[in-house]
């Protein structure tokens, strides 16, 4: 294998492989990429058996081949080279490095032994809008909680609908359920638990990604995928496996009917319950206490160690005056996870769940659980 | 107590003493604030035995009096404030706190508990710039090492003498030494080892503080404080304990001779040796190999591991051709603590001790010991 490619666009392709590719210590191959030239492009392959990644780049290859490479230094390596032309030779299982004055000699290992990644389908696909997807699972991506007894909700809920995606997550405390508009459609509906991991690398990799992204599916695989402009060719490709199971039926849990309706600045509220958090002692509990003739909301923690908190927040208020505590974690979680400056909070009393929305949005909402009073 | 005082300045005097609180468990009163209101001022103070802060704020007394606060708890509630005038009012053992439609109690400790924080006679004093200063001391203050057998050089070593202070630092691998210019001379020439946390707090609390520091002292102790420009009254003193015993006689290991005298650029030379470390293998050695007549270095490093690594650097270059190799991280260290652009590295074969200096500026110096070649 002999190719010349540019550092700035290798540099890319290798931060991207560095973080699929695992540290395993049983399989040592998965901490490699694989970096094959093949015609007029040079392509790297990171998996760590569960997401794996193909990336291409435009460039001139002199003599096809391959070979793997331990990923974290040449990544590192190609970090410290100036954007100059980087020829790359691989002689049997050494890859030798060349930049301006900068010559390396690093040892690698054959491609014989790098994992397949598993080729999608293009039958069936839908195509989003690339960075407001990505925005759209970061509203979702740290909601879900690793669980060996509920795998189900280690991953982000997907069911794709005709125009529509409607994405969810849980932990069993609070659910986050987002509505992603979508082009072309399925046949059929289709629901889907992707892993959790799989999502972050997704907004990782796509989310600053102008154009663009193509969803395929295989029965126990899902690909995301972009192009290049310039060639329609692939650019990046990535594979990952689904989760297996049945998602919980969330929607019984979201409330239909509010006994009061709150709308408050965003960013006030989060201050004031991040004061409050500092005096809610171990059980990380704040309470609300809506006044709806003043149209205002008393927030308040108290901890016998520590002291009292006390400050008030100015909120349009319909409905009927009520109490009730959360714990502040679960609270600011939703509250950052909303983008608008206004959010409308509604509660059923000191038992029912509350829904966070952005104001005047309906495509996110946020449920959380109250701490029941005692 | 009953004291007003604004939001920006109470958050200003809590982060410093928020850092000198201990998180003692044997001792709690020290993880506590002793705020007191005395005359027209507020003033914070902290200690943990080692290190004492006092801090020193106009504020509006209404009724004098002292309590103490957990410190954490104050500086974490006081940053979530608008700033806005503070109204602090002390109760029994508890501290009323209102600003805005904030209104918090929290309960703190009779100020009889709290330690004294040694007073500094003022007979004898040298004055320096603050800024400059403590860039003097962050070129030194990473080197020292915290060491059980020889407490000495787990400080900075200081030697007060006309017109300059000598301050030094090592670990017993590397060395470094600043000269510092001073305003007022002492009596007698002084020589005292301070703590690194002390130097590292000074670094903190002084480094972007305008005007002037003085240095006053005692046998066991030394005082670092500043003034409010409009008051002339103190605004800060940090009083620390000194290091006894014999600071080592480093200057026997600075080489007065060199048999190779090298001019490079720092940036470029830093990136080199970064990337030459991703093949250093474990025990961090890289080799430079001077070529005098092509005013080269060349730097090398490899793992039979990992693979080879070889750049050049263009050097002006005065003396033999040598070959010597470095721990990376030591030389990394010395660079990263050198200003200029230009750096000179004086060599002395390949078992004399490397030495850094900013090309053109004698007032600091780096010694990195060599790896020996077996």
């Amino acid at each position: 294998m002999k190719t010349l490619i540019l550092q700035e666009k290798l540099k890319k392709g290798l931060n991207i492989s560095e973080r699929i590719c695992s540290k395993s210590i049983t399989l040592p191959i998965l901490n490699n990429v694989l970096i094959s030239a093949e015609k007029n492009f040079l392509k790297l392959s990171a998996t760590d058996l569960e997401i794996g990644v193909n990336w291409w780049s435009l460039g001139k290859t002199e003599k096809e081949g391959e070979i793997t490479i331990p990923s974290k230094l040449l990544s590192g390596f190609v970090n410290f080279l100036p954007n100059k032309k980087i020829s790359i030779l691989a002689k049997g299982s050494d890859l030798y490095i060349e930049c301006e004055n900068y010559k390396t000699k690093i040892k690698g290992v054959s491609s014989e032994e790098f994992p397949i990644i598993p080729q999608i389908g293009k039958e069936e696909s839908v195509s989003v809008k690339s960075i407001e997807f990505c925005k759209s699972l970061s509203q979702l991506a740290d909601i879900a909680v690793l669980s060996t007894t509920r795998p189900e909700i280690s991953g982000i809920y997907f069911n794709f609908q005709k125009g529509l995606i409607i994405a969810a997550a849980t932990d069993s405390f609070r659910l986050g359920e987002k509505k992603i508009s979508i082009k072309g459609s399925l046949e059929k509906a289709r629901s889907l638990i992707i892993p959790q991991k799989t999502i972050k690398e997704i907004i990782n990799i796509f989310g600053e990604k102008q154009g663009d992204l193509k969803i395929y599916f295989s029965p126990n695989q899902i690909m995301f995928e972009c192009l290049m402009p310039e060639t329609n060719h692939p650019e990046i490709q990535v594979v990952s496996r689904l989760i297996e199971g049945e998602y919980p039926n969330y929607q019984e849990i979201i409330p239909s009917k509010f006994s009061t309706q709150l709308i408050f600045n965003k960013e006030e509220f989060i201050n004031k319950i991040k004061a409050a958090s500092l005096f809610s002692g171990k059980v990380n509990e704040v309470n609300l206490k809506v006044d709806a003739e003043k149209n205002k909301i008393e927030i308040l923690s108290q901890s016998p160690d520590l002291g009292d908190y006390q400050s008030l927040i100015s909120a349009k208020t319909k409905g009927d005056n009520l109490k009730v505590s959360f714990n502040h974690r679960f609270l600011l979680d939703g509250l950052l996870n909303i983008k608008s400056s206004d959010v409308l909070l509604e509660l059923s009393g000191d038992s029912g769940p509350g829904v966070l929305r952005p104001a005047g949005d309906n495509t996110y909402l946020y449920v959380v659980m109250p701490i029941k009073s005692t």
